[in-house]
């Protein structure tokens, strides 16, 4: 009875898959957000190495896997693919359920996979310093972790009210050499001038994207460096799922459905990507965005130009919106607190070959402490949204006496989330739903794109 | 170039490994603390199972694991040997360092070997459930876990200080489903006694200790579990050593010295103790023990008779003591804090199979942040001293122009550490050595033997 499936360190992808290649229609284009007119790639070289610019807008279904990334890969990839026997046996059901596993890496996520090229491609291109934004820290350690690797110097620009209440990932960036400012801060000038506008506020992640941004165009050595939703990022996840096809060969399985949780969706995109091609070619599996309520974008969100960011700064891409103003409650999945979504995974659930599903967090917070007394393993309550979707189908299939194999992406482990968790097991947590004109209203003041 | 050395599932070890077989001369025996006769098995019974009794006083060199047991080591086990490529480069050195990754198990550290197999006794056993002390919460986590596994009840006594000051490992243990109880406490009559003598005492763990086996001793269906120094204890851990030893093989390679952090000694005997059998056969092979030396135990101890707690409660064993009254500083490696050693460890270093070395804790962090920032796992505190260790190891290779093989024990991450790592980053460590003559007082109240 195999629980871990492994992968020796030569048997990790070397290339990863670029999902572009087999869409049924072409992506929509990106946009300036001054000029709605589509961006060129010299809009984007102040901020980004012109690898990754390529990368985001290739077609080429396969990349290769620079080798200086596959070696950095191989301190913790493959990552194992566990058959969860003991889940299983506590739900009674016929279902064969698998869970890939990615917190297995040092900084315990799914986001060193694509933090390590990130840094790889920017020092080949000559940058010393990466800046970026993060809110509760998952992003803003990987990519100190990677940049370590590569003798890169890191800012991140951490939202203040997480600067101040969980002092333990910043002590996490700043062990791996990052240089971690609390946003809104004094050294940019949008900093500044948020801060005169209001001297006590507690930060946003809209506010510290603007100030990583700036920092990174006005200075010549410095690039930016984001976490989700853009296809470059959601191009490099794609390892979990290629290693994840392979583990399942070994025992000859074959999933009936995909789930991975989804906020800008890139583990979601990791983990499914690689299997829209065996869809395209005819394969039947469902893949499956599980979403917070709090924040639901997929699900009650408009398929829309919109931007990035709160303060218009971004490019505009077509996606899954809930407006830019949308702002969600302060559930304790912040990973999964964006008002957009990866265009890729958008225009997948447009098409209907993804389907998504939004869950409220107390469920999930259940479901995650039935995997870690069964299982063992703490989960991020990001990836709890697709342990209790994962137990949902579990059980239908018990319910229907019909076996079944479910294959989730478990995308980080909760060792910084034990707040969380005390909060859910004191009872202290609330559940979200959004009145309708709640989501009205923030999507009214979506730009004007012909 | 290979960085995980990995085994299958079915390649766990099928037996321990019992150092006791293969010593050259026989343990002193066991004494009771009232009488300071030999203790019998029946003086054991009361809050030990029959079969875990056997364990701690047999001499068969191998010993069944369970297959129930083996079930639940394949949720982490065998766990990954790396090659540190990363640490070597940034050394310059010619020796290959090698380091077993224990940090795997849900828990964090290796303590779960031996968590899972006394959770698995003592439910053969009938018992329902099982009482324990912790101190930063380590051993109290891997056991609240175990139990999870095999549903037995958990109460852990925690020493006051760490309840109020950590909270994190607090809910961690509830989060497997374990009563943490701030110690001392009402609960038990020890507990009321200390509160009386003195209302606003922050605990220690030989109060917290005193407490748990009053609890196991008064109620029928309750044992007590330890976490280190039993023989028994050590047993379990020789998983570690018995995989390295395989995975070594893989390598075509054999280590020319072994390093394990030693506190209680269990993560150094799991490691060291089969290689022990190796030495005894003629191999050429350094074992090497690590500790603070702000607890200089193995270094600046007496080997002699002493308790194992403050209040003299548990049996007297022979071993390296700094006497059951020294109280160290309160270091950041809260596991390496005992006044006493394993017997095993303790004899074995006496008959110079083992040596040992005592470092501060500052050295002890500035290695671990290196290791962090090339290998990019974030140590535990404890295994930072083998690390560091390892390190100077390497270096000595290095100005000695020698090949060698180093083999250390990474025996958990420090997820849970990081104020501990914020405090040295921000230079707040101060380093201890102890006067002759502090350790010379607290060894004046060593229990009369002949």
């Amino acid at each position: 009875m195999q629980t871990k499936i492994l992968l020796q360190d030569h048997q990790i992808p070397k290339h990863w898959y670029n999902v572009a290649a087999d869409l049924s229609s072409l992506p929509a284009p990106i946009l300036h957000p001054g000029t709605l007119a589509p961006v060129q790639p010299e809009d984007l070289s102040g901020i980004f190495p012109m690898s990754l610019i390529e990368q985001e807008v290739s077609h080429e279904r396969w990349i290769e896997i620079p080798e200086e990334v596959l070696k950095i890969y191989q301190l913790w990839r493959p990552s194992p693919l566990y058959r969860a026997h003991r889940l299983e046996a506590a739900l009674k059901t016929p279902a064969r359920i698998y869970y890939k596993y990615e917190g297995v890496s040092p900084a315990g996520s799914h986001k060193p996979n694509t933090a390590i090229p990130q840094a790889y491609y920017n020092r080949m291109a000559g940058i010393k310093r990466l800046a970026t934004e993060t809110g509760a820290g998952q992003w803003g350690c990987s990519l100190a972790l990677a940049n370590s690797y590569f003798g890169l110097k890191t800012t991140v620009y951490m939202v203040r009210v997480s600067f101040d209440q969980k002092p333990y990932r910043k002590n996490l960036m700043e062990l791996w050499g990052a240089q971690v400012v609390p946003s809104p801060s004094r050294s940019t000038a949008v900093g500044r001038r948020m801060l005169e506008q209001s001297p006590d506020t507690t930060g946003s992640l809209g506010m510290a994207i603007s100030e990583a941004v700036e920092d990174a165009a006005s200075h010549a050595d410095t690039n930016y460096a984001l976490g989700s939703v853009l296809n470059h990022v959601c191009l490099h996840q794609t390892v979990i799922g290629l290693e994840a096809m392979e583990q399942l060969k070994i025992v000859s399985d074959y999933p009936d459905v995909v789930i991975g949780c989804c906020g800008g969706g890139s583990n979601l995109a990791g983990l499914a990507f690689p299997f829209v091609r065996d869809k395209m070619n005819g394969k039947q599996v469902r893949l499956l965005a599980v979403e917070p309520s709090s924040c639901p974008t997929l699900t009650k969100g408009r398929y829309a130009f919109d931007y990035g960011d709160t303060a218009k700064l971004t490019p505009i891409t077509k996606m899954y919106t809930l407006g830019h103003d949308f702002v969600p409650p302060g559930i304790h999945a912040g990973g999964l607190r964006y008002h957009g979504a990866s265009a890729q995974v958008s225009q997948l659930r447009h098409e209907g070959l993804i389907e998504a599903l939004a869950l409220p967090q107390n469920a999930c917070f259940e479901g995650a402490i039935l995997f870690a007394r069964t299982e063992g393993i703490v989960p991020a309550p990001e990836s709890s949204h697709a342990i209790r979707s994962a137990i949902d189908e579990a059980v239908k299939a018990r319910e229907e006496q019909k076996e079944c194999t479910i294959l989730f992406n478990l995308s980080g482990h909760g060792h910084f989330d034990m707040s969380s968790y005390a909060a859910y097991l004191g009872g202290q947590l609330e559940d979200y739903a959004h009145p309708e004109e709640h989501i009205a209203a923030s999507l009214a003041d979506l730009p004007r794109v012909k």
